[in-house]
């Protein structure tokens, strides 16, 4: 698959798509099967490095957090992770012991099968929470998926995580650097739950690029804060999410200095592309909003606006609707900022360039600007721009519309 | 009307209904004429004490709240009004200078028809946002309601306040106290963006008994904090809401003492009626659900957990599909609070007292327990106990499901 593409996140020059996934890189290689855990389609993926890798991994803050998100952040070795095994159809999240055992057991099988260490395996489950995993088919299934790993498996890989996931969220690159070329992929799934401080969101990074083990850590963060925590769907936090990247070096090029900025803006293009595909894809979406809060008093006041109207289902209704609803997006705002001295908001806000709202007030438009707005107002992804006046700090985020289809997806899955 | 009527509140004995509204307590008249401002139907209140009274105010917090609340609470004097002009149609929200000068007009013009001085007269306005308040037919209207003022005017203004409310939200009471009989009346109004914290929500409260001036606004934070500020439809904090209590004397009686404590459980009692009310109308609601968090760490968090789960759109999409989805509210609790030390959350939960999570893990239910559930969530009121097992505090809020109506009512309504 290529990257999934958006107006809102371009690749930089040097970037070469690749038709491919987790497996362009070399020295990887992956399967996705089918264990039984759905009634149908692939819902077991497993993927491995030949070699060593320094990796990291970023975890969902969820206090109810699933038993292999427990597992892994707790026993493995994060920073040197060499295989991933992941079920799509069923979360392990809410199963108390018997799930840690459960999640304990998927690693060891599939440490055994791969000859590693438990250490060096990652576990992620996907699904409904609350029902016990069935083990039994689990670990049936990856002695079977590891018999098929290949270096051409990483589009299996990436449709075994799927669970709601309406397109792929998969992509790869080849990165020309002054040092050689790298390669990079990349597998996404989200839907449901999909919020800022992460999702029901797993995504596999692999690189065939090396770092210096203290970079990779933070190199993770910065790029997970710049994308995946920038996406709402309905502001719900999974107890699932899971990013990871394992850099198995075998390019024998280490990416460090002016190099690791220029792999850090690639890949952080990649992810907002993904992160973006998200929303897009997110339960009933059928727009996505970038809303770039401007102007405000500091840092936390612009996560809280940007968040705030994001999630306001008032605004993502007006949205579905096709109404550039500013009188929304203030009173969202108000409810969240401090009380400005009873003087009122003084915000601007534009839809697409056009100025709805200057000094707090509606802009009368003229009769182009409102068809201009109207039509603006259609497409699938709108810009949004919300300036508050009241200091210099800024935040971006984007967000899906609330739809009929939302409340037929999250209430009618019986 | 009598008050509405729900098993979460109990009218205290000693309480006797009326079929009135707010000019069931001696010395008040009101009217509620159509002036204009919506196509059809009353949009115009008037209300008037022929006595001073004491009184008291409580507003929305929003920073962007409307003109007439920002010229209420700035220049009137909430402790001794004695007269509300109210529009419904029109929010006078986000209109700048010419809002504020609209408002002042509006409360001029009433002052005069009423022979009070300015700062004696609250207004307030519920409607639209960002579109001009059409003064002049406003100011004809306020002649013409104040014409009309009549002892019998109650149910008029109610009608007057009214926006996309379906039901009536009003009543009367008389109640028995050892030094006599103190009247009160109730007319409100709801329907979308009730949220803590205050609602697109107008509350008017009347009563014939008067008060020692420093207990009056006490009293109204006191009972508004335990009703009004928890409900929740869609989280979304109105720029409008006010809630006014006029006390004219006109019984004779001072409530004080042991006696307040009578007279506020009773106002409680109603208030919460009317609350709960709120939900069960607001936008698309077919359920309303009371859910008390117990055993938070703190207050703080036992806050935070509840109103996590009353806005979870995904856990209100489950109320309206019949499905006691008790992971959604796993999740949405683990969103809010500490990481537990990654041990998990050893949280209970039952729904009409059927436990079905216990230590954190989901309960395997007998099939006369699965029925009872079952049959328990197609029920209008739903009961919903959430145990932390972290601490000792609680918190209690109402919340409405999440619906396709809610949807069609937020976007189709242009």
């Amino acid at each position: 698959m290529t990257l999934p593409s958006t107006r809102f996140a371009a690749l930089p020059a040097g970037v070469v798509e690749a038709d491919q996934s987790v497996t362009h890189p070399r020295g990887f290689r992956a399967a996705g099967i089918h264990a039984g855990v759905k009634k149908k389609y692939r819902d077991l993926g497993l993927l491995h490095s030949e070699r060593p890798c320094v990796s990291a991994a970023v975890f969902t803050t969820n206090a109810a957090a699933a038993a292999p998100v427990r597992l892994t952040r707790g026993s493995s070795h994060c920073d040197r992770l060499r295989a991933v095994v992941v079920n799509s159809g069923n979360a392990n999240a809410c199963t108390g012991k018997g799930g840690l055992g459960d999640a304990a057991q998927m690693r060891r099988v599939a440490a055994d099968a791969l000859a590693l260490q438990p250490e060096e395996v990652a576990v992620a489950s996907t699904g409904i929470i609350g029902v016990p995993l069935p083990i039994a088919k689990i670990a049936v299934g990856i002695d079977k998926a590891a018999k098929r790993l290949a270096a051409s498996g990483g589009p299996d890989f990436a449709a075994a995580i799927r669970t709601t996931d309406r397109t792929a969220k998969e992509g790869a690159f080849t990165l020309e650097l002054p040092a050689g070329e790298v390669r990079v992929g990349l597998a996404a799934k989200g839907a449901g739950m999909i919020s800022p401080a992460m999702a029901t969101m797993l995504c596999f990074l692999t690189t065939d690029a090396t770092f210096p083990p203290a970079a990779v850590g933070d190199l993770l963060r910065r790029v997970v804060d710049a994308t995946f925590n920038r996406v709402t769907v309905d502001g719900q936090q999974s107890t699932n999410d899971t990013v990871l990247l394992l850099a198995n070096g075998a390019s024998g090029i280490e990416v460090a200095g002016p190099d690791l900025e220029v792999f850090e803006e690639a890949l952080r293009a990649a992810l907002l592309g993904l992160a973006v595909a998200l929303v897009a894809d997110g339960e009933g979406s059928t727009k996505t909003v970038r809303l770039r809060v401007e102007g405000a008093w500091d840092e936390p006041e612009a996560e809280r606006v940007a968040r705030a109207v994001a999630d306001s289902p008032l605004v993502k209704a007006a949205f579905f609707g096709g109404d550039p609803n500013w009188g929304r997006v203030m009173q969202a705002t108000g409810q969240v900022i401090d009380g400005a001295g009873g003087a009122g908001l003084r915000a601007e806000v534009a839809y697409e360039g056009i100025s709805v709202v200057r000094q707090g007030e509606g802009v009368d438009l003229a009769r182009g600007e409102r068809r201009r707005l109207r039509d603006a107002m259609q497409g699938s992804e709108i810009d949004v721009l919300l300036a508050l006046q009241r200091g210099e700090c800024t935040a971006t985020v984007y967000f899906s519309d609330l739809t009929y289809d939302y409340v037929t997806v999250n209430s009618e899955y019986n």
